[in-house]
């Protein structure tokens, strides 16, 4: 577990880490802003100490606490309560990781939970220490906005590198060399899917936050939550087009590889078949009957010859008319 | 039939098994909150009687009667009617088996039927006799809140273990060994769509309970049935997931059989194709012409010999370039 | 043509046939509930009677003559006029057989049109001359309801003789004797889309219906119709769960025959590679040629046997490992 | 182009044919109704002198002008704009013809836009002309509604013809003659898919019309409007349960294919594989090895034959076992 | 980047290019219309200018410059945003290349975004100066729409290019000579995700656009976004119907490649299969058993030959019987 605090008021901002959640909130100043971040959920007791302080209804402590949440906007009469999916990647094989995080916006507190520690929220931090941007000027409700566009914002470098796969898989679809391209693919839709149901509940849920009544979010706010929330559309567009798309390559596929494999078996069939005929006349001047004229007439071996190569040349003719070959 | 009996006041819990209704009802304090379960319908009698003293409308016990029903909620003027599914296993082949569950929730008494009898509320009864939670201090909408809540937590049991199933399946796709897992894979489909019936029907209800009138449904109560519907909304979803899932484990399936397969008549029809011109030349050789000029040539049977080898090796290496091999 | 009327007031029941609308007429009593059914249309003349008396609208004498309508509900000045379709079998491989019913709802009269002569509502006229039940107790809209109720309680002996046709052909898509089963299936298949768009639109009718004016569908009536809308949505819901089933059932089918065919290929073809290149080796010392060492020494007709002994069991050791076998 | 007008007051009816608008407008009665039908739009002239006369806004002329409209109800301030599409065949191959039909209704006067000039109204003009049903009876939005009726019921010509071509397919989809029907089954889902989208938008534009104000559709006229609507959404119907069929036929006939061409296979197969070692064993025995003692044996020969026969005959009850046969 | 300005009054109108904002805005009056274009973002700074002086919000600035925008509308205080995207074509391949159109319409004047510099709007630029149609008499907004009517209308240019090569692939589909069309055809089909990922959020933003209060849209102008929108959604509804034909057109290649490959591989088993019992007879005949009394028989060969011919004959008449030829 890793608890810091970032705030800041018109004089200027701190960041600290403490192990306690006492020890941390020492360091908020309560005529300004501050943003809680806690990683790891291994001390249940912080998560029950910081319910405490900040009157969080005992079920959005449930839902805190299990990660396995869709994402959704809850009001409680204190705190508005978001939940939401940030993407990450897992060493083997590229899987996308999902990961938890859970807001909680109070009138001049904003408090994350993240369920595993990592560096996403480094740009903001910054971006607030050295009074970049609007961050600064505005309030709670604008960090939570800054906050989950950032996490949004990862989306779209999971959605390009799915782009990218799936254009790498245009050409291996059509590949002679690529056996079986379809588990692979298969990987990559997963990932997709995994994706769709972070967005598609997410785009549900920031709509909903941007119909709150003024009191939860000011009006001057509506526009950077519309924004988001075109975002979030346009993730889920990018994902209902990259099914699409896979779809296509799949089938691409399964007609290259079967195409591939119809003319390895036409062509090999062909010449079993015109071998087949000539096996036969040679078999017939390979009998030990006692009376066969042809045997004792000397230029039957030539001519037999010409037969056969007559045979062979009239069905490649045959073969070629009809389009075999 | 099974008849037992909850209660529970300020002053302690008390819990009763009868044979009859009436004798089951005299342990009642009506002051305080009473469950009462029936489990199996063998004797309609009970439940007729059940129905005449809690005011039970005639349509509303046929409902409990008829175990064939779809999850619903239903307003009645004396107590709120709620069908829902449990989920259990079959012994043989993990089939999964639905059973009904009716509640009826009057002001201070909730009416529970099973169809059969089960374990599923052992834990509830429990943490009601030695006052665990929050359920002894609060109202019966509560209680029957918390019944459905144990009922809705065990889809994920089966959820989980589908999960598991699919993942199992993902390997055993593109297993060389497994001949045909498709059947075995429609049964878990099967596991699934029994699921799906289950659980769409009860979002629908969940949601229309938790938009009724306080006066059914108390304010405090609110929070409880949003996260109730929140987990079936989630239980729908992972339903979706997997069905998502395990068409991609068929498709991979399909195309690791068909690809296991094309590999193998191909290697096959190499094989014959490579022997059929060479059979045709040592047939040539057997024909018993008097005049065959070859055949009194003494280097000739090694010159043949020469000439099928350098045959042989040339449709290896035209397979090869052809990149059939 | 059949005309009957079953009549009943405070004092009695009674049940009459006649061949004319105002010879049947006689035999109403206007104080009491009157339930006229004409099955067949072959008399408009007498349809056209029955609409001058109970003022029915043309455009809905159109409607009960024109019998292929789809279910719904219409609210006229003077009456309810609803349409549904019963389902009967006919004869020759189990086709379902879709029938129109029409009821004109007024104050105190039910007229139900039936297509043609059946044996639908013998149970529901037991019932009123026998004085079963609530149905001499309540009004005309109860007695419709009775009607519908009697017409969708007949869906499900159609839908569970489908669904005992599935569990049928799940057994028969993996077995080895069936050579196709397709065809089959898309009959029962046909018959579940029948009954669908009987279903289906019934569905939205019943929701009408229990939406409409207290003055049309007295209070009391309302959960009865909310009822009847329960089951034809479970009849929905066993439709669409059906076409899901069936989908499993084929595809299980075509991997069982795919699986089948690929074994029997793979078998034969195995049997055609061992033997092509022993054939060869037996050609070889089948040649004429007049230098053949091999031919004159003594052990080589045994050796020749020996390699190719080897040669087969090589070939079966190699399919065994590659898993061909 | 050709333009005709039927006019009818109390006193009669009569129907004119001019060449010019002016000249035709001369024929009309302001007191009575007019019908108004343009057939071609090679003048447009006469369009925009029809639109000054009936103050008709620009884009309405527009859109009567572009013939690949969809089906859709506009209001303006004088008048009602409706556009629809008529079904026709077109010689070749049964394909089928979109005709659009435009309708300007004015409170004493519709005005009809025909692409084409067909026979469409005869029947129609024929009813006013006679004052047969209804229609000399009732106002303009009557008339249109009569005009509107006739071209749907058009609809459920070709959507007749249509069921008629999917039962033959589901003859030709199991007939062991028939090589290749895919395409024609797909030039049939065409015209399918051509009424659908004739219909879809239509379905709405007339749920559109009839919940319009009551200045503009009279209360008496709305039960002609939902019958109207009744019979495109039954056609709508119809469309897409002929198009499940169509994708049932397609099922079918793919099944029977690849059943026959697997029989095909499977008996040619068996029958080389059967061919195969016998053809090894006489090989044997062509062998010119100086030195093989079966050679000598008297009876080698008939043995011979014995063994081929059981190999033959044993090969035979082996596939009869594994039911290959 | 590229900057020009047109602007009219009822004196006149003209059109000037310029280098920066500041030097354009200096032709601007401010009782007339103006219409400022700008062509590629390389000079943020102009943009950023541009936004200073029409009061635009920052947001608006970030969509203006991150071109990969769905199509949408936003109001803001002093303004109306709407992005669109326009369709182009590459170079190589045909592939569609989608540029972003982005609109901000003031009271007096329409500011229009290009991302790439194009001839898009030179028809339109000609109507102004030469006081064509309605387009001076009317204001900001009608401007604005006959820019987005401009851009709509090139759709259907793609839309009717796409409509042209379905057709030629359903020629090619069932031509023998076409190897493999899939590929080609994901492409066209890739193509018309494209449009659709354009047309279907456009098809939403104007009808919002259309239902925006009078204050921004004149109630005379209501009927051009009508139409606007009826031309979107005919595009829409033509990218459906494209992806059926698509579906279509496939499923008709598969059939008839199946069918083709069916009949090369039936012909030719069917040779094989005629000769491999003659191959048997005449390698019977090639022993070098010492006691084959047929050997020494001379009308064997005859015989040999007669009965050969015969099996042949008798195979041939079967294959036609069960019509595997």
């Amino acid at each position: 577990m890793e608890l810091s605090l970032i705030g800041y008021d018109p004089a200027g901002a701190w960041i600290k880490n403490e192990q306690t959640v006492d020890g941390l909130l020492r360091h908020r100043n309560p005529a300004g802003l501050t943003w809680i971040n806690m990683s790891g959920f291994d001390n249940t007791a912080e998560v029950n100490r910081l319910a405490e302080i900040f009157r969080i209804h005992p079920l959005t402590v449930e839902d805190i606490l299990d990660t396995n949440h869709r994402p959704k906007v809850e009001e409680f009469d204190d705190y508005l309560f978001v939940v939401l999916k940030s993407i990450g990647t897992e060493g083997h094989e590229g899987e996308l990781d999902l990961e938890q995080i859970a807001l909680v916006i109070t009138e001049n507190t904003v408090i994350s939970f993240q369920e595993k520690s990592g560096d996403f929220f480094d740009g903001l931090r910054k971006r607030i220490l050295n009074n970049a941007g609007r961050i600064r000027r505005m309030g709670a409700v604008y960090l939570a906005w800054a906050v989950m566009d950032a996490v949004v914002d990862r989306y779209f470098v999971f959605l390009d590198a799915i782009g990218t796969g799936i254009e790498e898989f245009e050409e291996r679809a059509v590949d002679e060399k690529d056996q079986n391209i379809i588990p692979d693919i298969q990987r990559l839709k997963q990932n997709l899917l995994r994706i769709r149901r972070v967005v598609w509940p997410l785009r549900e849920s920031i709509q909903t936050m941007g119909r709150l009544d003024s009191d939860r979010i000011p009006v001057e706010l509506a526009p950077f939550f519309k924004d988001l929330h075109d975002n979030v559309v346009q993730a889920a567009d990018s994902v209902e087009t990259y099914r699409e798309l896979i779809a296509g390559v799949i089938e691409v596929n399964l007609s290259a590889v079967s195409n591939r494999m119809n003319n390895v078996m036409k062509v090999l069939t062909i010449i079993s078949t015109i071998f087949i005929p000539l096996t036969f006349i040679v078999g017939v001047y390979g009998m030990n009957f006692k009376f066969m004229p042809e045997l004792e007439f000397p230029p039957a071996y030539p001519i037999t010859w010409a037969v056969m190569i007559l045979i062979a040349i009239g069905m490649l003719i045959f073969f070629k008319i009809r389009r075999w070959l």
